[in-house]
């Protein structure tokens, strides 16, 4: 009586669901928190971060090669906290907007406490003198937990791809 | 005897499912909207829009400061239709294709009959005698409302970061 | 005594929530196939593909007149595996990172066994001499098939709306 399923049907194994669902929730936390740091609200960043966290950005050469070292390298909330301060107090650069985008979310595993996840990032800067352009390409290593319901990072490494990156970065990504 | 929830885990909370698959269906209405403008085909792009819809493409220094002016202005599907007739009728420029890519969507808030969103958008234009370049970078406020099931558009207000914009752009973003 | 639908709502519509799922899962399909070759593991990369796939590289100027040229033309998963094999055995190149972006997912039929499915990706580059740049934009037409629960794809058309194409371009896309 019953149809074979179709190429697109919902099988009804609630697993494949949960992983469908939780991917749009981490490109959603994703989006967010680039709109945080797309508008300057860098006091805001940090609140996407448990309370123990790591953040690095640095370079695919260095992060395959299993280097420590990196362009932002901070280990606690209270790091991001001082970066987030230190470029709003000393901020003297030409007016510039970047704009992310975020795609390609792969959630990879996912274990009682720790979700993990990857994605990739695109900057785009937008000075006032010239045309737009690429400042940035790269992907990040996320690692998720949750503090009552919320997604926040126990850790992200920001990858970038691009060899030659403007020593100016200063910024998180 | 129930096991704890996992991190990953759907929780039986449906407003969060309801919420990441309006995400995901303003995704697709998002590539659609994209593959209309970037095949040419002007005359469908006002059937993605409510009966009485703002539409708008500003500078975020404008949109921030409040200002009404935009490079393309129009308060009615009437002003849509025929911004679409007039490209079609005048378009003496030279060949190239431009791509959207859409990203970074958030949904903002969700009330009885509005639903509002945010979402990036980048535009790379293909010239014949030149490698490809970004055109345009920036990002959609919008405001949907179902007709019949159907999401449409009641304010698409597109906000380009993009500072060098080229006097030429008369297409809709 | 029930309350109106309101338009964020998920409709007790279950093809709609099976088409939404089904679009996060070819969205997570790509983001895992672009980095498989983001990582130069070209050898995983026919695993992506059915047993008798078609794949091709094209122009958008060939792909709409029906011309059946391209780039590079594999129509049997025999022939993708040769043309790993064959990048690998003879990459003489300078040293560059390649990042995938992909979006504006858009399931477009779903019919018993098949899915056709659309999207746009965008390469950036990124050489060690200079700033990164847009190698490529472009969408894919794409029809998918289920092995064991799994998608992969029976025919991919990379269809490349850049019309200066490097003419080194060699790998799959």
């Amino acid at each position: 009586m019953n149809s074979a399923p179709t190429a697109g049907e919902v099988s009804p194994d609630d697993s494949r669901i949960a992983r469908l669902l939780l991917r749009v929730e981490i490109d959603e936390f994703n989006a967010r928190y680039a709109s945080v740091l797309d508008r300057g609200d860098l006091m805001e960043w940090p609140s996407f971060f448990s309370d123990n966290p790591l953040y690095r950005i640095t370079s695919r050469e260095n992060f395959c090669a299993g280097h420590p070292i990196g362009l932002i390298y901070c280990d606690s909330k209270a790091m991001l906290e001082d970066r987030a301060t230190s470029i709003l107090k000393t901020m003297v650069y030409a007016p510039r907007l970047i704009t992310h985008y975020i795609t390609n979310t792969v959630v990879t595993t996912c274990e009682r406490d720790v979700i993990s996840a990857e994605a990739n990032f695109l900057l785009i800067e937008n000075q006032i003198d010239r045309s737009p352009s690429v400042l940035m390409a790269g992907s990040y290593f996320d690692q998720f937990v949750r503090h009552d319901g919320r997604l926040v990072l126990r850790d992200r490494q920001c990858v970038y791809d691009t060899v030659m990156v403007q020593t100016s970065l200063i910024f998180p990504v």
